[in-house]
């Protein structure tokens, strides 16, 4: 995977479309893949549906390394994940007995001598090709860079933490600055240093409560030195009175 | 609006997708949207960038009555909403003398004698045809069904509850049941129930922590009558013993 590694989520939830249920997996996927200097090109909440399903991964397919989707991968009838990503993909469900024999194991640590109900092994259909990578007694499904991931938040972290060294890239260096002036007065120059620094993202938010700051920047970029660059660039566009405070500038 | 009023969600949040902030705004509108009766399709969180923005509108415009952004409206280099909605309708911006005033009156109140910026009118350049409702002061910009909400939660918030007279529909009626027995137990009858019971939504949500359920059931639709009698299936359905409690259950 080269240093500028990209990404997308799909979130499987209609759970989370009706407000059921808060989406963690998301803000978490964001923060890791952050954390590990891949760059998330967005997230898609859609409902438990085959066709919003694949219509939202041939969106993003073509553009990112990887895929992640969240959800829909357990027994019942509203669980399309994973035949969904094989239509995606364009190859068959296969059994996998690999993931059979693990369910069954699983099935008898918690159920003692009872066999594996039938409906359960629609869990180890799989799209053709699927590798189980990670822990091996819980493992992450990945097929052609698409990594399936389970509904459950606790469960999600489990699996992606385990296969987390696959998507590293070069991280990301941020600065961050605190002004004391308004976004109105920081437009102008901000946009400005924007155009020469192309290749730093350059991101500006308001506060309306009682910070300390009005608004803050955020100079972003792979490349340290552009980062910093970018950032001096801010500090000599403004003048001195409206900086509250910076984090992140190098000596 | 007819009582099968649908929406979609584009949150304009590059802050969002590299874990700077974590969005408020697409759980908030969900769970409105859902009292409202509104059923939301999808959430898309799209980076600060006009193409991905249109993108994202294009493909839910068609099959949605009301699309709503949030964020991307302010004065900085990376405020690019109005714009791309404009573009994804294909309609011209146009500068909205009635904005240009209000814009005035706010910044004057927090600044006493000086003039608006010229920058700052860039929050006032509206695709041609936009209405400003609600909220005199603080208005609701809103053009074909397409709702233009600002990122900050509290003003999102604000100008959100002031037009939400707008979308309303019928009300969902939901009953919840919860099981002691896991997904693989339930998922052949909630499959034969959800067949059976189309117009119903059935929503399996398994638990692995110390609550006193396994799985939360829910049933959901528009017409009270047949969500109560999808529930009626289930538990009929299911044995007595799996059952530990009901809600919404009718007489």
């Amino acid at each position: 995977v080269s240093a500028g590694a990209t990404a997308a989520v799909v979130i499987v939830g209609s759970e989370v479309l009706s407000a059921k249920v808060q989406d963690e997996n998301g803000p978490f996927l964001a923060r890791r893949l952050h954390e590990l200097g891949v760059e998330l090109a967005a997230i898609h909440v859609v409902p438990d549906r085959t066709d919003a399903i694949v219509e939202a991964m041939l969106l993003e397919r073509r553009r990112v390394d990887w895929l992640f989707t969240a959800g829909g991968v357990g027994p019942t009838h509203d669980d399309l994940t994973l035949p969904a990503v094989a239509r995606a993909l364009g190859v068959p469900v296969r059994r996998n007995p690999d993931l059979v024999r693990i369910l069954e194991v699983m099935h008898a640590r918690h159920h003692g001598g009872d066999s594996l109900p039938d409906v359960a092994l629609r869990m180890a259909d799989l799209p053709e090709g699927t590798e189980l990578l990670g822990d091996p007694e819980f493992p992450t499904l990945v097929v052609s860079r698409v990594v399936m991931l389970p509904g459950v938040p606790s469960f999600l972290r489990h699996q992606f933490e385990r296969v987390a060294h696959l998507f590293g890239g070069t991280p990301f260096h941020l600065v961050t600055l605190f002004f004391a002036w308004g976004e109105d007065q920081l437009a102008i120059p901000l946009a400005r240093v924007a155009e020469i620094h192309p290749a730093v993202e350059i991101g500006s938010y308001p506060r309306f409560d009682r910070a300390d700051h009005r608004v803050r920047v955020t100079i972003e970029g792979k490349d340290a030195a552009l980062v910093q660059a970018g950032a001096r660039a801010i500090l000599e566009a403004v003048p001195a009175v409206a900086l509250v405070r910076a984090e992140g500038i190098g000596p």
